[in-house]
């Protein structure tokens, strides 16, 4: 199986994920957090790229579905924190039952739904992150080659965490199959992975993305976010939402 | 000493290089080919980006400075092999005394010289290799920060070998000085370095590029720049020339 790894979303471009199987990574913190949000009983996920397009669209689904507005949460974040009108932020850990249960989710990430708004037209586009890693390598094996690490990035530039992710994923495909390829980058963030296998919390919080989560309050959430297979859930992205998919 | 890396010559820009000590590597094989050259008595060389360029620079070098032809080299490579009208090609093997002692080589490679003339702009500009790691660590200790390093990496795409060094001339300086900060590309190539510490070879022949130069016949040339501080020198590009720099 090839594998090959992207290191920002401004790199993810439709040619680029054609007839592949496409994981979009953005550990810290949105791939996480829509992670824990389907764990915690939400029913769907519709991501968007701006904070208006959210409104809007979630006015759109009242009226044209006739929902309740308690049906729904508007979540993500600017800049890490909260949307001015938005329920819920980008902190995985506000996404209890009790605020997600049972309800969907519109979500806008700086950097993560940008990635999956660009790998959209993939074979197979699934989250990933630290959290979910085993479960998806399962899941690649079954589906099979090529695929691509989709490493969100933050404002195009290159994340430790992310990449990290890829290469615990690669590590889990690797000990499921003998089978495995590696491109150059994606060689180099498997060994990432197992420098640091025993250690993730110390590597995630080398990176500068979480020294910034740290500075705005978000120690827990980067703890949160370096913990290794808590789920064994493949959340898949078609057309337009993002469901838990088949394992 | 603040460390950080670019992945490809694309990447380089004026602005990016400002006021910085730069690193250029590119492993294979146009720095270790520099530094070979170098060490076996080449006076200066003087890097051009397209092949006719450096046709052209000889004429005019004759011509101005009445020098005879045989006191200069016309080497480099387009794809990897001898460009036609060219004395030598990218081989470090073929830069012996006998070829390049007491002679100036203009040079012609396809990433190497890309990323020498995008970074021409630095405060500092240094050719790096594995061959001349711990050399250039002296160096840089005595410049100061900010260091980038820039890996040329092969037609806009990543390559391990670049990187590796780049994380193998951070080892050193951290082997030097206590007060290295890293980047999350510095620590990434730290890591790739000392994860395949003692077997550099291998990681080298892993790379893709190392796979098209064996497939070339240059199997000995990728062995060759897989060795690890066969040079104490530091070549320096000023004003449109490489020399043997300070020290």
């Amino acid at each position: 199986m090839e594998c090959d790894v992207v290191f920002t979303a401004k790199e993810v471009t439709a040619a680029l994920v054609l007839e592949k199987n496409v994981v979009v990574i953005d550990v810290l913190r949105a791939t996480s957090t829509m992670l824990t949000a389907l764990f915690n009983g939400c029913t769907a996920i519709i991501p968007v790229k701006e904070p208006e397009e959210g409104k809007k669209l979630l006015e759109k689904e009242l009226l044209t579905r006739g929902e309740a507005r308690e049906n729904y949460v508007l979540g993500g974040e600017r800049g890490g924190v909260l949307i001015p009108g938005y329920d819920l932020g980008n902190s995985p850990l506000e996404y209890t039952y009790s605020a997600i249960g049972q309800k969907k989710l519109i979500f806008c990430t700086t950097n993560g739904t940008l990635a999956i708004s660009k790998a959209a037209q993939a074979k197979n586009l699934y989250l990933g992150a630290l959290l979910n890693a085993g479960a998806l390598a399962a899941t690649l094996k079954k589906k099979g080659d090529p695929i691509i690490f989709a490493c969100a990035g933050t404002r195009g530039h290159y994340t430790l965490e992310d990449v990290l992710a890829a290469g615990l994923i690669m590590h889990e495909l690797k000990n499921q199959t003998e089978n495995v390829a590696l491109s150059d980058k994606a060689l180099t963030s498997l060994v990432l992975y197992r420098y640091y296998e025993n250690d993730l919390a110390k590597v995630v919080n080398f990176s500068k993305h979480a020294k910034v989560l740290t500075a705005l309050g978000f120690t827990k959430d980067v703890a949160y976010c370096s913990q290794k297979n808590l789920f064994d859930l493949v959340p898949a992205y078609k057309q337009g939402e993002i469901r838990l998919g088949e394992m």
